[in-house]
């Protein structure tokens, strides 16, 4: 009597938008995956621009309950938008990048197949991932909830002067800060906006936040990293039309005395990377460590 | 036969709105400068919630025609608020200070007497400052124009991705940045908000604008200092909600394409300090050069 | 027939040297802690320049080995060294700061004597430190091994062009830096010369250390935090006059191809506070977070 | 009769030590210039490890008598060099750099014979920069003088503790500093060491020094510029080992109330560019400003 067959596995297929000739790539990304013995599907929204025979579309809970892994074909913006709602549902993240690698999106298109095969032969560096979750409370009440792979900004509006925030941890006192904002970043984001506004890089197995200032007023004020087992929260103390953001998704109409409760999300991403992927080769490449500005050190 | 009596001096008295208690120091002043035969007047706005009897208001244009001095009471944003508006008249400012002393409102309330009869005997220290002043254009019409004192500041709305600007300098190409904002300083604007931004510091005398960005993309993005004989050519290129404020007064419906086109005033600005002002001292104790984090040094 | 009593308990005192009038603040806490039943010792070098009757002197190790607490009376300085000598032992320490308080010697001397009480009653706040240990190895052999609370610093030469410096975490590559120099700090030295070359701060508890360069010479190098499991390797390229120190002790003559290698030690210092005691309160107090450059905001 | 000739003009070349393979781009700008009818000589150096029949040596000071331009084939280095000890004699300089373009050795080498044709027959444009100069005082006698076109850089020993320096500008003091240096630099050294130390970037022709601090101890302290007609004293007030240097230059043993005393040289040193060139775009070009860290912004 034959063994029954190993049922088959899923892979759900996420693409950026609006992204000039990439139905090829995904056609070849489709056909290798098919070819290797895997269903695959096309994330909904994905499915809403791209159309392929026998690729079936599914909403990002289903892919949650259904597949083996995501395939991200974009930026590391796609990553992060389908990275936060596959988050609970713990499915192992691939990243193609298109254009110029991303931080999270390491694997290059010229390269795709075979990093897709030597991965799913089982020969990935896995990676995990920490997200931010929070909520604003007023009186009591949460009037929003979001979570974040990369960071939540509490800022001021445009031409508002500067705001006031309150900030404790573990209901300890740290200050009062007046700035243009402030930037509470996981590891991940420490590669973001944080880092344009002066934050430290956290590789992504430091299990810390940093918060960052954005143009704080007092001059001595400097990034600080707390344990990611913190509760941070941030109460609007003073100033006009703050709104804070989780990933860039806004909640607008923040009041004096409304709390952001921030902490870490009890789910974790997972990445998949080709072997010999390295976190600092990214940061080099990225960040353009080896040039240097002149070619004979000091100019003297 | 008597000669016939010097004509009596005007003394404008700017005072700052909402300020608990001020009634008495006001009256102090006015007595004083009476009491030296001085006519003293109110600038209009001051005049709409300070009355005291044989006290004229007078339009900051009657003021910059008619009075030897203005001598402003408050803080150093009262001060930038009359300063803009005198500028092109050249009337000499004196700014007292209720609170802590400000950058450019240096005469503290206790010394207010001794050091106004000091200055209006002529010994006080003259010093100018350099003013911005801009238009924005769009298709070749000007559709909007400020001065300021301290900065212009382009900026991009909130939770509104980057701004990319172009920014050219005499003519000449400097760079297309991404940030949050681009900041264009005055000497006087470098102890504001752009230092808070990570700009330098730039004496009064130094003839130059710094340009400090907020935020940028590019790591190796750096405060950079030209001199106040530059046009300097901001275009916005990218981004949503741009805005452009003078001095915090903002021009917000900013469009792909416009440009502002920003250079030095033909007037400056004059302030009149007590003898024995320090411009450094203004800085050190302002910015707490003195105070040390720790009391022993590298801690080791 | 009476129970057998229990054995005296040993606290070691370790006393700043060429402190004016410190004698009466030591008899002060000798008396205290005689009266309150514990056997009072100098540490030997203390005990060179304050002599008490009935007071002995042990060394370090011998503390380590009897001492049930170790108090320190002077500055962060003094700490440090007697904490990296204690740290196999694992004494509690209790830091008395006679002048203005430090990041770590936190009992103001006005209250030393009821703070000591509450802490020895055993309602201390406890709180745990990282050290770094390290190594220089050259041609394989280890010529020189150090043990650091604060930080390790590899820097070049004055006057001696850049130093260039290969760095390696977990055996892969991170960069090969120019600069001036590069710190590795713990937690505890993100306070001190890390937070003046621009490093981030570091709650004690945050499982990691900073790499933090001195004037780097590529604009882009930010400070990185890696785990403190993290086995730092750093490799003389290039530079004259290359030193590394291990809280200020020094090993100068470094060549290149030499290694420093780094990691965390396996013991941890033990801090006792007392009640109420805050990291942050800390932090605002000696970073003056609480004091704004201006009265008014941004000046206007 | 017939006019008398014009007289033959004398171009000096300074060429790089130690550099493979330069002589065959000396022979080919020798054989321009000879053929385009100029005198050309070796300065003594130069002279030293390059022979060509025909080119005479001469030494710095006679250059700057008889040349009427000095071209420099090398990097920044080489050209500071020469630019300082031909600052007094005012002879143009025109840069030729082999390896990547420097700051101020702007003519690619593939460029070099038409960009010397255009800047001989007159199309140039010229560049002006200032220089400082300086001399240390003890116990009211010059016990060492120097001239900088980058910076002046005091600074501590290795291992040494802090500096404590105190500044005073125009006889008004400005701060005591802690810090493990300070470099006073000329709007050309703003590209080199005080650019890694994170000073900003001055135009060249903006008249002022930036005063920027190494690694200080007070978190508040900012780089500064203050007008070139300023008379900067340095006055060593605590610390090990202090030296200064002046471009690299170094006298190395400073002593607690000795006097550095700084101001602008008389002396100014005129670069040539070929047509066409820009400050910004060699900014640009040498700092990476059109390199971004990620290709898709903010990562979200």
């Amino acid at each position: 009597m034959p063994a029954s067959p190993e049922p088959q596995k899923t892979i759900a297929l996420v693409v950026r938008h609006n992204t000039a000739g990439i139905e090829e790539t995904v056609a070849g990304i489709v056909g290798f995956l098919q070819g290797a013995g895997y269903r695959v599907v096309f994330e909904a929204e994905t499915a809403a621009h791209v159309q392929m025979p026998g690729v079936a579309a599914m909403s990002a809970p289903e892919i949650g309950k259904h597949a083996s892994y995501a395939v991200v074909v974009g930026g590391d913006g796609t990553m992060l938008g389908i990275a936060r709602q596959l988050a609970k549902y713990n499915v192992p993240l691939i990243g193609i990048n298109q254009g110029r690698l991303g931080f999270i999106t390491d694997i290059p298109i010229d390269r795709m197949l075979p990093a897709l095969g030597e991965i799913l032969e089982g020969s990935a560096t896995t990676e995990q991932r920490t997200l931010l979750e929070g909520r604003v409370m007023r009186g009591g009440e949460m009037i929003f909830c979001g979570v974040a792979v990369n960071d939540v900004v509490v800022a001021r509006g445009t031409g508002a002067g500067m705001a006031e925030l309150r900030v404790t941890v573990d209901g300890q006192f740290m200050y009062n800060q007046r700035s243009d904002g402030l930037i509470i970043t996981t590891p991940t984001g420490s590669t973001a906006y944080a880092l344009s506004a002066g934050g430290p890089l956290l590789h992504p197995s430091v299990r810390g936040f940093a918060l960052v200032p954005i143009a704080p007023h007092a001059l001595s004020n400097r990034p600080i990293v707390v344990p990611d087992s913190s509760e941070i929260v941030v109460t609007i103390v003073n100033g006009r039309d703050i709104s804070v953001n989780f990933d860039m998704q806004t909640f607008a109409s923040l009041q004096h005395g409304d709390e952001i409760v921030l902490s870490r999300s009890p789910h974790m991403i997972t990445f998949l990377h080709p072997q010999g992927w390295s976190y600092y080769g990214t940061l080099r490449e990225k960040l353009h460590w080896n040039e240097y500005p002149s070619s004979d050190g000091k100019l003297s």
